[in-house]
């Protein structure tokens, strides 16, 4: 199974257009179009094959509104955090789209899965986590492909997340996601675009 | 920019066989495909622009050797905690291609980035590792649309690590990766296939 050239460069643009989304419209996204991205996540790496992601998708309004009003206290302590301009800055920048994305996702990373059997884990516990963000990814280029964007939203404090959905105990929050259609698409990062930090290349140092 | 459907389903069908790749034939990737996949790293999500993955290209024998013997040390220790029947399939797994890819990089992650001005993580410092874990996808994805095969060894203990590479003390480990061409593609996880973990789907819970 061996991809082309212009197979290659269309990964590349895929990777290039996809955006960390705030501004959605309302419209719903199609149900198909959901267990597409649903089954997407599936085909994520994961260390020891545990797969250790567990995703619910937040329907219930008075649920949404705690999480609105939870991202609401956290980014206001976030913002207080910066002084004079660079706070002016912060305040002025739209950090998620919870109050529009027609669909929301909460994921959490199982901390001690049964699956994998602990296989690639021992030295190096964090490899879940690692699995669980790299499953967001793939949720997040697959989206993109399918014209729909994705917001992840941070600003928020995992363990009210926990308790606010009611999750096991071993369940560790992870991010909270918007999905749905967005309002614009762009190459270029939000936080790049607005002068909040540039684009930075990286380099690969030699040993 | 939107994309069709047979675009998108070309994103499915890398997503589908990426695999783990452990067994690499040795001779080198072309310079140019190395070029266009430290490219692709750049386009990987993180939060707040941060950008907090470095990279360190281990090309010295030397080093490399120490790589190789810090891991047979881990995954001595790691069988350790099997017994009977689950530990002979252990010892059987190839769980790394150490000895023959010929491009081998070691992936850290910043704990505290001056880029990004901590945008997105005062409730959630994680988030760089997510990005990190993300950059590795990235990097992961775009390999095999290169036809290049990339496999995550994590049976290696962080602290030695980066002593080994002597890293600046706020790098922390997180992953060393094997990159070459791989000797066989395969759409299935070597860990199902092996019978170690089957393949689980992942359900999303509604809220």
């Amino acid at each position: 199974m061996d991809f082309t050239r212009p197979e290659a460069e269309l990964l590349t643009r895929i990777l290039h257009w996809r955006r960390d989304v705030r501004s959605f419209r309302t419209e719903p996204i199609d149900e198909a179009v959901i267990e597409r991205l649903r089954a997407a996540m599936d085909l994520a790496p994961s260390v020891g094959n545990a797969r250790p992601w567990r995703v619910l998708r937040v329907e219930t309004p008075a649920l949404r509104r705690r999480v609105r009003d939870e991202f609401a206290r956290c980014n206001r302590a976030a913002a207080e955090a910066y002084d004079g301009d660079r706070q002016t800055a912060y305040l002025r920048l739209k950090l998620a789209g919870l109050d529009a994305a027609p669909v929301q996702l909460a994921v959490f990373c199982v901390t001690n899965p049964t699956e994998g059997h602990g296989l690639g884990r021992q030295t190096m516990p964090e490899t879940l986590r690692q699995s669980t963000a790299m499953a967001v990814h793939t949720l997040w280029l697959a989206a993109r492909a399918e014209n729909i964007g994705l917001g992840m939203v941070s600003i928020l404090d995992p363990g009210t997340m926990a308790h606010v959905l009611a999750v096991p105990a071993d369940w560790e929050f992870a991010a909270y996601l918007c999905l749905g259609h967005p309002e614009a698409t762009d190459d270029t990062p939000l936080l790049h675009r607005a002068g909040w930090q540039e684009n930075t290349p990286t380099t690969w140092d030699e040993r």
